[in-house]
């Protein structure tokens, strides 16, 4: 198997989701580990391996640099992709691309000028269970979809710094049910409505934003799609999905780290909360990814989460969010 | 117990529904079938007994009669309304009051002028599990409501005559879901937002009307409601419920006439195709129904489900038509 | 419909399981309720309608009475059912017939002089389950049959005095799952082998009887067949069956008041206890048992449960009870 | 982490089972391959790597072997045990030690003269569920134990030249069900009692041996266990647990490939068969069994699964052998 050599962009949150994956990819190599700080560099590659560097010039240009991993905080992610695509390196970004949809089109923009492969890491397509659905849909075993359903509750509110940087609930999260959905579906809405509340955590209101959503979806073809989401959830991390169509429907249940079935004075079949964080539940998702990645790159072809998917679902997030602040569908804007 | 003697006004589908259940519920007696066409109240009679009637006033003021179950045309209800609460008889009518909100509440005037027990027969209140499901929402088991979803998903479209009686798919079916649910709630939507498709029988879509929708009501509280029906559904009559609480979330689980559970070469843990239809699936809850009524006559006190719960459903499920075809957020015309 | 009237024989547990289902079956008038003491015939009557009797002579020959039900304790099934069929009387009996071999001969030889419509109350035949699952695997659904399995664990011990009259566990409980299983078999085990353990009540054990058992039939076919039973269960009334063919396997679920699924931080999908003891469990089934008779007898046929099944069940049980205490196999002592 | 080198004995089945599972250890280092047939060696290690030997005592006395893995046939792992011991290398032994009590007598003298660390692949306890219920029921979740439940059913019977070599199907297959239900319960049975058909395969039958059993153990608390094999099975590889205490009861349910939930006109709820072999379903397990060698040999503690475990299952699966033959209940043959 060839090995591409890995730049991983960044130190933070999602950087150690994808460092011990990389490591861990019998395909990947961790080469360099870039943050302009370089004691934030040393200290991932003391962890990680790989070298440290500081100096993104000499990164991308390094020889044994064959490919980046952009998880660097979400307002960079255009300014990578449009210096690793100049530096012909085959790109892989964290989503969301940007939370702005003209940034996402300067991206776009380098990368046509650029044509290296670039995948958006929507990870949660590379989850087994969904994915298996997708080829049950896709394959007709339902027939034409009536109704998607898309289940994502987290288990507690996050910080609200974290808030404030997000973009919204609708372009931090509701974007992964969307792109998910939309891909399961293989058609984008024409049009979409959403509902947002502040129930769990005010100063999350305080800020425009939203910790529990609803949001229809209407597409071309006449089905109907919903999401919910949910900033706090008593029993864990509330995952599921539903594709109700002509002929039959396909449901995924949600993961267990404990599959015992309990039995005794207080309950019974009783079963264990759900795991309990994105981290623990789509653990093998991010692996998937970047597994996909890999292929796609030692292939030659495209992978299968694209810059224009990243968009897409980037333009009906921002339309969700429009739409349950006036209170009326919306249609997104479509490049 | 004291028994009641009933005339059933009405001798159609409704009127057939109700029929058994009055001959087997041991508090009522039925006294009278009500038709002006005495040939049909004459068949009706034969198969269920009781004396046939063919003159209104002569039913209303009959000795034995000591209350009217009303199963006859939606557009006629009102009529029947006015004429039993003149005539001081308590009043158990089919849902919906009528189509209209202004005869609504003619028939609302009616009754506040001469105040006669009503009932207004939202069958599926008295299910037993959607019951359970209220009495523990309502006793506070999950907390403070997040979300309430309803699917009613039927297994085929109704003959084109039936649509075009109907009112509208949200005026004759989502209404339920929508009583139900404000009801488990305990409160009623300040705006709500539909979306429709007609994905089966064209010849909806030409009347102007869905056969696939979607639904969101935004409450007072904060709470999120999702409702989802369709006129087709290959397994069968698919009734659920979940409600999300900051505590904790209850589901109930379809009914089946066979509980048998399969394991086979093709199929593991596999279930039957679900109850056919809503007579077979509510048959309980019907019976149910007419029990509330007979004891709230019985006892002297108002029935639990109002003419003023009617108006708000009627309400409600007008602003989702509303909603559907204009593709914007709605308020319902509450009195 | 036919009215038989009924004379139910006993006042005690089982009349009082019976008297309820004659009032409420359409077919059967409970015409007389005899008990050798007066009072207790009186006050049984006093609850549940008809004439007391405490002359058997007088009840047998009473006009009104078609037919018999015997309620009484096990050790005087026998002189009624000779006395009722001497008086051309048809019976239905609660099980067991007797606790002894010799003394259920006398009564088929009583039959034999007299045969009258006889029907032994095995009611988990009429359970709605059961009865499906056997009709599944009688017309061949899961191919010929490899294993059969049952569990029936009971919530707490009865009183020692109940332990003592009852013929130990395997004759008293035991004999349920047998013959049910041999009914849904098809056929009778050509040996047994038992094992019995006494875990809840030293008084259980030291009555030489058990309250924790294994049980393996083998069978002509060479299908092998499991029963446990256990005198406590801290999560309720366990009743399960598990057929495996050649083709499949049938399971049958337990029973549940509560439908409801619950989800929160300490358990998810989590179901209540089960129904809280047989007299619960199985009230439709003693029902439809009753039905099965009234059938029986007004179309003039024998009853699906006989005395032979009953025979067999019983030298069955006495063969698991003997194997338990000289652990070896054990070949049932059919007539 | 301390690498071992490991020399694997054998190039059969088994070997190609632990094979992949030695090179993906990050703890182990696939050193030599040994066959007495240097062909076979070498095509091992064609496939594998490490080097090819076909000298026992070279391999044995090799600089670079820390540790052996026996993965030959039964009837050779006592000589090769003996020869290992001898050379004070640490043994990894695929189950079961041998088919002879008498021969297993000697292993164990050999590892009492070189006391090396021994551990007896018994797989199944480090399946991941099965070892969750282990704890679960060792820590006294569910109280004391009534009866412990076990099921196996294959999805077809093996050729019959793997039956004739296999010792039987009580030596072959029930004793992974005897060892895992001996550790969960923490007891040995004082008695068992096993019977026996031939449904399947009459070439089986032909040999004396069975392809459908039941057995019972009781066990000195007087708690009861029952274990059901099956050589054939249409849904699948059917490996259940259920574990009945005083205070409630625990089950696993099957594992699946594909976890979506089906609903369509035929069969609703359904899931798709089970894993088909026990090299899919056990896979991890094995894996895991590697990893705990690797772990006591690092830490100089003795491996979980001992020779005397190993022992004490034969003893156990030759008294259900014993009594499947004669019908009656054999106390197992302890050292």
């Amino acid at each position: 198997m060839q090995t591409l050599g890995i730049a991983l962009m960044g130190t933070g949150r999602m950087a150690q989701v994808y460092g011990p994956k990389i490591i861990g990819h019998p395909g990947l190599r961790l080469e360099v580990i870039y943050n302009p700080r370089r004691t934030s560099a040393e200290k991932a590659t003391a962890q990680y391996g790989g070298r440290p560097m500081d100096d993104l010039d000499a990164a991308l240009a390094d020889p044994g640099v064959d490919a980046v991993v952009i998880a660097t905080p979400t307002d960079t992610h255009v300014k990578y992709i449009e210096r690793a695509a100049a530096a012909g390196k085959p790109i892989y970004c964290e989503k969301p691309l940007d939370q702005s949809l003209e940034r996402v089109d300067r991206a776009m923009a380098a990368l046509a000028a650029h044509p290296v492969p670039f995948m958006l890491g929507f990870n949660r397509r590379f989850d087994p269970e969904n994915a298996m659905l997708q080829r049950a849909v896709q394959s007709g075993e339902v027939g034409p979809l009536n109704m998607l359903m898309s289940w994502s509750r987290e288990p507690t509110p996050p910080p609200i710094d974290y808030v404030r940087a997000s973009g919204g609930y609708f372009v931090d999260a509701t974007i992964h049910d969307i792109d998910l959905l939309c891909w399961i579906a293989g058609e984008r809405p024409v049009e979409v409505f959403a509902a947002g509340s502040c129930k769990f955590d005010p100063a999350i209101g305080a800020e425009g934003d939203f910790d529990l959503t609803m949001t229809t979806l209407k597409m071309p073809s006449g089905a109907l799609v919903h999401i919910n989401n949910s900033r706090a959830c008593s029993y864990g991390f509330d995952q599921r999905l539903e594709a109700f169509g002509e002929k039959g429907m396909i449901q995924t249940r949600n993961h267990r780290e404990d599959p015992l079935v309990r039995w005794d004075g207080t309950a019974t079949e009783a079963r264990q909360p759900l795991k309990h964080f994105f981290l623990e539940r789509y653990d093998q998702s991010f692996y998937n990814a970047l597994n996909e990645f890999h292929a796609a790159v030692s292939e030659g072809r495209e992978p299968s989460s694209t810059a224009e998917d990243g968009r897409a679902a980037l333009a009906i997030a921002l339309a969700c969010a429009q739409s349950a602040r006036k209170g009326a569908a919306v249609a997104p804007a479509y490049g």
